[in-house]
C-alpha cells in the first residue's frame, strides 16, 4: 500500500480545528487583542536587526531569550532552568522523545487536551488515560493509585486544564510528583496559566521541591503571540540538559528569538489585556449560569458549558449567526474562547437565539 | 538514575559544531554574504505586517509559501507537492516519524551527514549504514544489493553529499527508487543543491517518474537564511498528506512564513551570490590540489581535503590563525566552507603557514 505510512497513522486526519472565515472566532482560545503598534514596531525593528546576520545559524542555546523568560517567570527560576521551542507542542514532543518512547508510558486524565495522545503516538510512547471526576477535578487517591499501577515515565497535567478550564492545586502536583518518583517526570502544562483567578497558585511555587517537575508555558495566549510559536518550560537544569540531547540543532530561529524578546519587553501592556480577559471570562461564566447552563469553573481564557442533547446543532446554529466556537470536550458540552466585550455580546445574542431557553440579555450588565 | 532519560540517550552530547567567536568562520557551511539592505527592508516590512495578526494562529497549510516554493523549484512542481518545516532537519524527522519508526529501518551510505543517525534514533528507527567508494561515490550494484537485503523504509541520499560534496547522478536515484519500491521512500537531500557545477542535474528531473522519491531543500544555504530555519520538500502529493498526519499543528510560524516569502522575492539577487560562491569553490579546489592536497570533487559550498596524519593539529593550527574549519568526515580529512574571496585568502595563508608543505600562494590568481 502506497504511501508506506506507519500502520497506526493510516486514515488518520491531521490534528486541527477547522480554519473557517467567520466574523467572531471563539474556537481556538486565541487572544482577541492584536499586538499594539508599539509591539509591532519593536518586533519589526528587532527582526530587521536579526535579519542582517540571518546567513548565520542562530544561537543554538538562545541564551538571551532563556534569561528573559526566566526573569518573566520569577519564582527564583534562572536561565539554566528554562528551555524553549516552536510552540509548547514541540516542548511536549521533546519531553516525550527524551523521557518517553518505546517501552515507556505517558499518562493523563480525561477529559483533557486532545493533542496529548498524538504526541505520545508520534514519539512511540504508550498512552494511558485516567478519568477526572464529574466536576473535572482529580480524585487524588484515584490518581495516585493509577500512577502506582501504571508507573508512567511522563504524566501530563494541564493546569488550567483544556477544555475544562480546571486548575490543579499545588498539593495535587506535589502528591503526583512524589507518586511518580525518580523514574518519571510530571509535566504541568500551564499554557493558560496567566489567566488563573486571583488566589489560584502556579505549579512554579512547588518547583524547588520537586526535581521531576516540569512546568510548561506558551507565549501564544497571554502574550497574544499564537502566530509566533513560542513555548517554553521551567524545570531542574538536568531536565533541560536532557531535552537538549533530542532537540533538533538550531530548532529556534533567530527571528523567533527576536520576536519573543521584543514581546517580553512589552509584558506589562500585554498582561493588562489578560486582566481584561479574566474579567470578561468571569462575566461570561456568570451570564451562562444565569441562563441556566452548567459551566465548569474556569481559570483559563475559555469556558466549557452545557449540556445540550444535540451540541452539534447548537454549534452549527452559532456558526449560522457568525460565531465560531468549538465542539469539544465530553458529550453535550461546548467550549467558547473569551473574546472582546463586543465578541462576547455577539456570542450571547447568538446563543440566546439558538437555544431559545432564556430571554435576551437586555438589561444585563 | 535521575533524570530518567532513555537508555540510549544517556551520556550523549547534543549535536552541534562548537559556536566559537573567530574572525573567519568556515565551519558550518553558512553563506558568507549577509542579506542586503533590500532584503532586510522587505523582511522587516513583511514581518511587521504579519505581526499585526500575530494573536491568531498561522495558516496551518502555509498555502502561499508552498506556492512560492513550488514556483521557485520549477520542474513542473506544484504547491500540493511541497511541504515545509523549521529547517530540513524537521523535514527529516517528520519523514522518519511517518515512514520510519519502531520495526522499520533507515539506510544511508557513509561517510555522510552525521545528523542522519540522530534523526533515526530520535524517531526510534533502526539505522543501517552502507559504505561509499574511496572517491565517495556509490557503487550502484553494492547499494542495490544492500537495499534488497535491508528492505529500508527510508533511504537518505544527500546530493551533494555532506561532508564530501559528492553529487549523485539521476540514474543512481532512479535505480535506488526502483530497488526500494513501494514499501519505502528515497529522500534525496539537496540542501546544497543550488551549488551544483554546471551540467550536474537535480533529482527533481526524475521526480515525475518515482512516486516514492522525496527531494528536500533548504533556504539556509543558497538563500543565506540559516538563521531563519526553513527547509522544504518536493514529492508526490500523497507523501505531503502523510507528513501532515505527524506534523505538529501550526509548526511553521506566521513570521517564518513571512520571512521565507520575502527572501523568495529576492531569489535572483541571492542566487547571484551562489554563482560567486561556485566560482570561489572551484578556485579553492584547484588551489588545494596545486598545493598537493587530495580534494574530493565538490558540488557544494564546501570542500573536503586531506589527508593529514594529525588532522586535529591542522584544525587547531588554523584556529590559532583565526580560521575555524570543521574536523569531520573520514580520518585524516578536513572540511572547509566556501566564504568570501577575502576569507578564502585568510584560509589559504593560514593553511600554508600551518602545513608548511607548500610555498605561499603569492603570485597565484
Amino acid at each position: 500500500m502506497f504511501p508506506p505510512l506507519r500502520e497506526e497513522l493510516r486514515g488518520v486526519e491531521p490534528y486541527g480545528a477547522p480554519q473557517l472565515d467567520v466574523p467572531v472566532q471563539l474556537n481556538v482560545n486565541e487572544n482577541p487583542y492584536p499586538p499594539s503598534e508599539a509591539v509591532v514596531d519593536d518586533v519589526a525593528r528587532s527582526v530587521a536587526e536579526a535579519t542582517r546576520t540571518l546567513n548565520r545559524y542562530p544561537d543554538r542555546e538562545f541564551v538571551e531569550l532563556r534569561g528573559a523568560l526566566a526573569s518573566y517567570l520569577g519564582h527564583g527560576v534562572c536561565a539554566e532552568q528554562v528551555w524553549a521551542a516552536n510552540g509548547s507542542n514541540e516542548i511536549m514532543l521533546q519531553l516525550l522523545q527524551a523521557f518517553g518512547g518505546p517501552g515507556r508510558t505517558a499518562l493523563s486524565f480525561a477529559p483533557t487536551y486532545s493533542m496529548y495522545p498524538e504526541y505520545a503516538r508520534d514519539s512511540n510512547t504508550a498512552w494511558v488515560q485516567g478519568r477526572r471526576e464529574s466536576d473535572f477535578a482529580l480524585d487524588l487517591e484515584v490518581a495516585r493509585e493509577l500512577v502506582e499501577r501504571v508507573r508512567p515515565s511522563v504524566v501530563l497535567l494541564p493546569s488550567p486544564n483544556n477544555p475544562t478550564g480546571t486548575a490543579l492545586p499545588p498539593e495535587a502536583v506535589s502528591l503526583l510528583c512524589e507518586a511518580v518518583g525518580e523514574s518519571g517526570i510530571v509535566v504541568v502544562d500551564e499554557a493558560y496559566g496567566e489567566f488563573r483567578r486571583a488566589g489560584v497558585p502556579s505549579a512554579l511555587e512547588v518547583l524547588p521541591q520537586h526535581r521531576n517537575l516540569v512546568v510548561t508555558r506558551t507565549m501564544s495566549k497571554a502574550f497574544a503571540l499564537a502566530g509566533a510559536r513560542l513555548g517554553y518550560l521551567a524545570a531542574a537544569p538536568e531536565i533541560c540538559d536532557a531535552v537538549r540531547v533530542v532537540r533538533l540543532p538550531y530548532h529556534l530561529s533567530a527571528v523567533t528569538q527576536a520576536v519573543a524578546l521584543a514581546a517580553l519587553r512589552h509584558a506589562p501592556e500585554l498582561l493588562g489585556k489578560v486582566d481584561q480577559l479574566r474579567v470578561e471570562r468571569d462575566a461570561t461564566v456568570a451570564w451562562l449560569r444565569e441562563q441556566g447552563h452548567q459551566v465548569a469553573d474556569s481559570d483559563a481564557n475559555f469556558c466549557l458549558f452545557g449540556t445540550f442533547a444535540d451540541r452539534h446543532a447548537v454549534w452549527r446554529g452559532l456558526l449560522d449567526h457568525g460565531v465560531l466556537i468549538r465542539e469539544t470536550g465530553p458529550d453535550g458540552w461546548l467550549r467558547v474562547s473569551i473574546g472582546t466585550a463586543e465578541e462576547m455580546t455577539s456570542f450571547k445574542h447568538a446563543l440566546t437565539a439558538v437555544t431559545g431557553t432564556a430571554g435576551t440579555e437586555e438589561g444585563r450588565a
